[in-house]
Formats: C-alpha cells, structure tokens, sequence
C-alpha cells in the first residue's frame, strides 16, 4: 500500500509547452514524484473543436488516473479554458488543478488599475475562459479584461527565436492594443509564453506578468499541503527532480525544446498510444 | 481565544526594503493578516557591528511577539545572515523563517553549471552566510559560489533610478565579474534587488534570479500549511491586503519608495518606539 505522499502528481498537456509548468511544479514543490504526458502526437489542440479536444482530455486523464496519482495538474490553456469539467468528472475522486483559476486570482490580486490583458491562443482566447473566471471571482468590482490572440509566439518561442528581432517586432504589433489599454497586468494564457517573459518585460515594463503555472503550482502545495499528501521538504542537495516522461511521439528538436522549457535536460521519454 | 489561523505574520526588516519580501509572501499566501515592522529610525543595519544588529533584532523580535504572531519572517538579509540565531531564541515556540536558507535551496535546485552568484550588500557578503548555507546543503557536491557586494543599489534603488543610464553602467561593472565566472543562477541578496531584476536579466540574459522573498514565502506557505495554521483560500476578489504597518520613522519619500516595494500604496503606518 502506497501513502499518499509517496503517490506522484500527474501533469499533461497537449505537447511539451506544459514543461514550463512542470519547471514551476519543480521550482515550489521540489520534492515530489511527477508523471508527466505530453500528446505531442496531436499537439496543437488549439485549433481542433471542443468535442475532440474533452476526448483527448479524457484519455489523458484515464493515462494519469492507472499512473495512481494523487493529484493531477492540466497543464494546457486550451484544456484548461474548454475541458476541465471532462477532466473533473473523469478524474472521480483525484483533485484536478487547471490553468485558468489559479492565474485568474493573481492578476485579480496584482491589478491596481483595474485592467487586465489576457495574450492566449486562438482558442483560449475565443473561449473567453480567463474574463469569464476574472469577472466571477471578482464579484461585483468592476474589472476590465481585454484579451489578444497571439497564434506565431508558439512557432517562434519552438523554433527558439526568442531574442529574434522579427519575434520582437511581432510582439510589439500583438501587445500594442493591451498597451494603448494600459493594462497593469498581462496573463501568459499559454505555456509557451513564460519563454518570451523577457520580451513582454522590455515592451512593457511596468507591467505585471502572470505566470499561470507559478500560480498552479502553489495551488497544488497548498492543497497537497492541507490534505497532508505534500512530500516531506529534505534538507539535501537535489541532483535530479524526480520526474518519468511519457509522450504519443517524439518530435524533432524535442530534447532541446524540453530543455528550453525546463531549464534541465530530460530523460528519454517513454513513448505511448493513447485511445 | 484567537485560533491559529487569526493570528498575524509578523514581517521585519531594518527599513522598508522588506516590503519587497512583503509583496511576494501577500502574493503566494494573500488571505493572512500581517504585521510588518520597519526599523527605519536605525536604518541600514548592513555596516553596524554585529553585537548592535543582535540587539536590534531582538527588540524588532520582541515587538512581534507582543503582536500575538504565528510566525516571524526576517525580511532583512543583514540579520537573516548574523543574528538569526538571536531572533530563534527570542521567538521560541514561535517559528521563524529567514532569507538565507530558502533562497539557497532554491539556487542548488537552480543551477545547472554548479556555480552561483550572490549579490548583497557588504554586510551580507562578508559574513558568507548564502555561501555557507549553500555548501551545507549541498553536502559533498561541488559548487562554486561567487559573491559581489554591491553597496550602491540599495541608495539608487531608493532614489528610484532604477531605469537610470548610470544605475545600467554601474550594474555591469559590478555583475562583470560574476559574469565572467559563468554563473547560471544569481541570488538578489538584498531585499532592495527585486527593484532591479529586470536591469540584471538584461546584463545577463541567460541567468536564472532567485529572489529570497519569493522563497521565504513558500516556505512560510508550507510551514503554516503543515501546522494547520493557514487562512482558508477564499474565493473572492481582494480589494486590499491585510497588513499593519510600524515604522520608528517616517522618512521623506516613504510612500513612493513603498509604493515601488509593494507595487500598490501603504496605509499611514504607525509610529512607535523600539527599546
């Protein structure tokens, strides 16, 4: 009989971008076992109908549930804006965590203004998943969201042109309206964009990043906290966090994106069907 | 009776640099109430003997104590690094979180090259406490830690030149040497630093920031999380966080320079009297 503490947390998202909330996992929850699956077979979801993508999310869900996790993080925007109920429902009595809330929460905390701008994919965008959450946690307040669908930063920041001069002027052209706005607070609604931080800092450097992964992962220390299922914190030097990699495919330049993404390099995936 | 959870975190610092630590615990840990406490009549403690920075602490300790505290986090990287043992034995059953160990754990993980860089004030430096904390934790791995005291951010981060030519040029002279060793991870060993983040990302694009107030903050999370002594995670839009503020001056310029730790405008603090 495993103890809770010893049982890993599940992460998954559509392809490698949810490394960059597994990097956040790691950085606040060091100690813990993580699963992650990455669908990097039918990676983008982004653009694919609803339907499809709660059947994708279900299998994934049902991927990480025969792993015996004690808690599961979706790591992709798209899941996270349009099926998170399918995750819910399937997970039973696993605890789910997704993108959207955690995120939706701190930049209601970091706006003074009161405006905040949301950058996504196309199909986080249009599904209004972070206005929605925004405007029913901030009651009655009167909040202004303003979102911008940002299709070539996923191209670019795996292509590895993030300090490339024509990624700048992109950015410059996507984030111009959010800055005649004059948002105070920016929301990374997709994984890939924590790698492009940098660029988002120097076009508008007063503003406020939210990082929808930070903000997940403390969810997930406080709530493995308060169910008493957190890994012990050891006063010890970690090598290696302790993470297994499964993915539907391996991609080309997948070593080097996970890299990116992660800060470390990774293992050799494992490679499964899912259906 | 106050139940666990009511009671307040107190946060101390020798001025109002540990708004900075401050920002980040009403980031991860918003629902609690917080007493922070701002030694500015004394400020700065980093070049006073050390007998003088013990007693210092333990006054600003005391007066947390009378506040019917939980928990005391030592915003100020001089006394987290020579007088932590003094505000321990003070506090007693109340537990006590400091800058230096959370953000040397974080750097270990950090890092992949095995070199770090610390900056602080010469205080902070000299007394090698995040290079001995680092070495402890990491047992017998080899690690190289260089260190940079760098005495003119604190006045020019207060000063709010924090975008200023000469605050750029002087920044590169003073991280020349850190970046010439290589390193991957750099520790803002002041609590003035998280100001210049951005300034030093550009200086050293590739190098990972660790922010001992971020750290602290997780830690004091988990900490209270696991005793059963945190606030309930509330699901509502908080228009302002809970915090008390004493101060034992009221310099010019202290509701900008608040303003700029904080990222949002501060209550008139309270005056008292530390002895």
């Amino acid at each position: 009989m495993v103890s809770p503490q010893e049982k890993p947390i599940g992460v998954f998202d559509s392809g490698i971008g949810g490394l960059s909330v597994l990097k956040q996992l790691v950085r606040f929850i060091p100690y813990e076992r993580f699963i992650y699956l990455g669908d990097t077979a039918r990676v983008p979801y982004g653009n694919r109908s609803v339907d499809i993508v709660k059947e994708y999310a279900k299998q994934c869900t049902e991927f990480l549930i025969e792993k015996n996790v004690k808690l599961i993080i979706v790591a992709c925007n798209t899941v996270s804006s349009v099926a998170l109920e399918t995750v819910i429902e399937t997970a039973g009595k696993i605890p789910v965590i997704g993108m959207i809330k955690p995120a939706a929460g701190a930049a209601l905390r970091s706006t003074v203004n009161k405006k905040i701008g949301i950058i996504g994919t196309r199909a986080t965008v249009s599904s209004n998943s972070y206005g929605k959450e925004i405007h029913s946690l901030a009651n009655n307040e009167q909040v202004d969201v303003f979102s911008q669908a940002c299709p070539l930063f996923v191209p670019l920041a795996e292509e590895g042109m993030i300090r490339h001069s024509s990624t700048k002027v992109i950015a410059e052209e996507y984030l111009s309206v959010l800055k005649e706005q004059n948002v105070d607070t920016l929301v990374l609604g997709c994984t890939h964009y924590p790698l492009l931080s940098q660029l988002f800092k120097e076009i508008m450097p007063e503003v406020n990043l939210i990082d929808p992964g930070e903000h997940s992962a403390v969810s997930a220390l406080r709530l493995l906290a308060e169910s008493g299922e957190l890994v012990e914190e050891k006063d010890e030097f970690l090598i290696k966090p302790n993470i297994e990699f499964y993915v539907t495919d391996v991609p080309a330049l997948f070593y080097e994106q996970a890299q990116n993404f992660l800060g470390f390099g990774i293992d050799e995936p494992i490679k499964i069907t899912l259906e």
